[in-house]
């Protein structure tokens, strides 16, 4: 048994508080056990420079903690004058995958900015900043959709994460933090809610990992996402969700 | 009648969270209207290199804003490199206002870090930062207290703070966002229990305010820090304070 | 007495000495006792870019110490990569108060860049700053009155600033180095020829202090504009200035 | 075919020069294809701040091209003031991977400093450095064999690492730079010796991939590790390789 | 003898190979004894924002070392997020250098970046850079001539550099970093094909110098600069290189 | 006849006010024609941390300018957050120039920091600090002098700079703003009392020189710099200058 009482394949409770922010045109709580993060979806009405002119659409996102997040004080990076590089590293990753299940094509010179502010970290952070930054920026595409400036979302599919791990000789699914601490194998997934995968992130500093132990990982990581994927839905019962294969590029005005 | 209906002298609603963080050695949510602030205090053994060997404790306070707790995205001070000149001003303001109400020579060489970590901004983000940071702090010291590292709270007074400032012929207690932009003179006041000034700041940046202006506005501030401290003193009720004039240096461990 | 024999309610002997920096458009060097202040002012045909199009100008202001301008040598903020809180701070408030006597709406979009660099400090530096840098203002300004840019000052008063403060049990007006390291409370104090408040920032950081207190200081400072003002009249004797409470917008060409 | 003529499963052709570098402990160039990199290995008698005391040795690595490795000139990030977030995310996949295969509680307090300067770029330049900086580590960590330092290499297995990827419907191995631009799905694989897995990194930002394209990108995956493994051995031919499982504590003097 | 077993008016041996970077517009890789850099240029169809529209054209350029290209290591510029005064010196003095030999007004408004990378130190590298630099700069300004862009070389002469200093009694040429650390004067000497000054900096920190020391040195510098255009111009051999002294502004097109 | 009509090999007028800050161990203004610098000398009880344990100490320089010192504005280096090319170079040069006229092995462990700040400048602002830097350590040396701390001086020697040039076919001896921005070749010479050079920096960017001009340029360089150490002298002319070619290291206690 799991230092919290969880069986081996169990996802910690989950709960999605949308429209958390009221100035951010999407947002949300989202808590995984002890991990809370504010999702915030922010609509700009034009692209990065590289970008401009071609006519397609952008997804960025930024990630962060307040300092008294963890268990001891981080610096704040602000003051510290930089950005590490497990932030950067985190706020590529969650760019990447939120773009994955988008039609930029279809979204015209607009960005989408994602925040993923941490207010309490228990481990999972990047995966529990994945799957709320999804709801935030289904609410955000949707208004886009309900003043007109879209005629159907350009989403092809839901998008959710989470870890998996080894622990001694045990699998284990959505690591807290102190079953984070003492893996020897931890493995980021982010999957579609077709059951695609978007990322796979697994690193074993401590102890390389067999062809076995991937294939166990991923069984657990699929079963995990499935449930975090019907959380979605349901925080999201009251949206019109239609997702398209392929969205005609003149679905904007 | 203001845009939300208030009397001229009277304060938004105020709800104090205590505990919001599990991490944290004092911690609370303030809401003050629709503004949102989370204060935490940590604790740490040591103090800043200049004050090394001289026996004193150290407040110190950071502020920051998530991007999205404002109308329109603002960047992260991380990305920009840099601490801009709005923060600074407002972190040093909470630092020193916090430490008017310390016995710091009581404390022993431990820094008590304060962050406040507005999620929401509707107006008054410094002062509410100021009256929740002080109950996280006391909950922080209560700590040190508890565990016998002090014989007392090194504290001599409740300290809160409010805004005030002119609209047109009127003069406002606690201007929300709307109200603080077309205000001529904003002044941020500071004040303990017993009714004594810590800071004053007054700006008449787009007109110069007389004497009896000056009069008025501090009346205001005065009644609404009075409810302000009536707030934190029922969010602590629980706690045992007691306020000493002189501490005795001997009262650490 | 103080240590420097003046009375409780006595200046430090004040110098102005206008044209200073052959090539500023305005300057001077202030000395208030052994605080010396270069200022100049620049004019920038253009304004920055958040308030372009907007037809209006406007006045910037950054502050600044020479290394060895204190007792022990500070290290320059270009070594260490950033401007200080306190440096920020300084520069915000005298551009704020430089603002708030300023027609900027008859500037036409044209900034004013005032450079306050102390060359040697003993207390005031910042309310000697104010007080010189509208001297260096004025006299830039006259240069595009005198080349017909301008019809007019797009002035409506005299502006000038200093800095009172209690030790012990006494109220002290302009207090030099030495006085400032003691006061418990320290109070600077912007005000207009007129005699209106632009700026008032008081901290009682050591000691709260009291409304009464409060009133007497805000009666030295005043006294101890008007003389600062009296100087600066007597140092500008030979510019026409004729300050106007409206300026139509059409005063620039 | 792919575009230079390898077959679907075939690794670009692979150098790797020791000694390149004649003030390096450790140093080679290690050429796949046209991607050239620089990968010195450097002795440091300690350990960074947060391991001091622990007994335990560290490796830590740092990726960077010269502006021209490029077929458009890349601003140094010495001039931009900051290491960028792909930079970050490079250079600390370099580093864990290397520890994965050292037993660093047999290092004693010194850490190890991988350099890897990519000179020329050509597609795979974060895997051949990989791959090439094992080859500087076990010169770097021989030296202090020969000299007694040590009396064994604390390695416990060799590594190394390839890309796969998917065009179209094909699965790839080793992508060079044209293909890793119309790629679909883009994974570096790092393996060590006996073919544990130390890091998976698959990304489908542009198309989500089945389980079964992961098997396929694994299976070539493998296949080029192990011909990689062995251009290590024939490179390393003359320094007498014995990896231990454990190593004592007290291996190191 | 010297160290190395050279006589005191010797150059180190030196070679030169060009089109070293496949990716670049002209680059070599120039060994002067065992000190060696990479030296690109690359075209840009633009000059910076202060020489927009005056229809001149620009050559820059940046040096920069390999953290291990020294006997101990060196932190990253990139990591200590600042260039330092050394570089900052060098790369001024390497794009002055170029500059001098070469018509900018018959450039148009284009750009030549030159990237000299020192990949291996001996002593030297600042003025292997500028000989090296030298012959990458040909090579790319060939490309516009072959192309038809220009109708003919912008260049008025060769352009080499050496080092010289005084060790004891005796005054050497080109010295290697052993050499270096012992010289009491240094002086670093840049020349044109028709042996005019371009720079010379002479520096006595350990021991001020007479004129007599001046003239030696200044011969010792001629004849080795004699050498090294000798060497641009057989590693050059298959150009067609011919240099005007003056240059009509239409000879870009 | 020159802009200012003076004499091709005529300096500027130089006066050199000696303690004009009143906090620093030595300090000076000196100007040359229009060119004004405030030249201070900081005494430091240590030595940078790669000097510690040497035994010997330490000169080292920074040099600003005000931001209106020049006929247009410049920027701040501190705003800009970045220390640039040219000042670097400056500043390396002053502390360098300073140091070769040291005895630094008989100074102790101590930093004397010299800055030099640019309050107006009309060319040969480096030399200029230089010349008025040597005066203002003299004075911060001698307080240790009479301190006892030091049994004399250690200098060995008097250092001056000035600038020549080339303008058409004449060769000019210190040069204004004006000269300079028109001379095709610029060279700043630094000087002992006893003739001999310190630094020699000749630059021919927009044409390079021949050996007969740049024997020109040192006469004059020379000539200039005899007058600039005679103005040295008489401004010192109360310290009991004796300059020991060796000094015994015990001369400091």
């Amino acid at each position: 048994m799991r230092v919290d009482g969880r069986a081996h394949d169990q996802l910690r409770p989950v709960t999605i508080t949308r429209n958390y922010i009221k100035h951010a045109e999407g947002s949300c709580l989202i808590e995984v056990g002890d991990t809370k993060v504010i999702c915030t979806a922010t609509l700009e009405d034009r692209v990065p420079p590289f970008m401009r002119g071609g006519g397609k659409g952008w997804i960025t996102a930024e990630y962060s903690m307040l300092p008294r997040a963890t268990a001891t004080r981080n610096a704040r990076e602000s003051s510290k004058g930089k950005v590490g590089g497990r932030t950067m590293e985190i706020q590529r990753l969650i760019g990447r995958a939120l773009r994955s299940v988008v039609h930029l094509e279809a979204m015209g010179e607009k960005t989408i900015w994602i925040d993923c502010d941490v207010i309490q970290a228990d481990g999972g952070t990047r995966t529990a900043s994945i799957t709320g930054a999804f709801v935030a920026l289904v609410d955000a595409m949707q208004k886009l959709v309900e003043s007109g400036t879209w005629k159907q979302l350009p989403l092809h599919d839901f998008l959710a994460a989470t870890s998996v791990g080894v622990i001694g000789e045990e699998t284990l699914l959505d690591l807290n933090y102190k079953e984070d601490s003492t893996a020897t194998v931890d493995m980021n997934v982010v999957m579609t809610g077709k059951g695609k995968f978007v990322e796979l992130q697994g690193t074993g500093e401590d102890a390389p990992f067999s062809p076995e132990q991937l294939q166990d990982m991923i069984a657990l990581a699929k079963a995990g996402i499935n449930q975090l994927v019907a959380a979605q839905k349901e925080a999201l019962a009251d949206v019109p969700l239609t997702f398209a294969d392929h969205v005609a590029e003149e679905s904007h005005v």
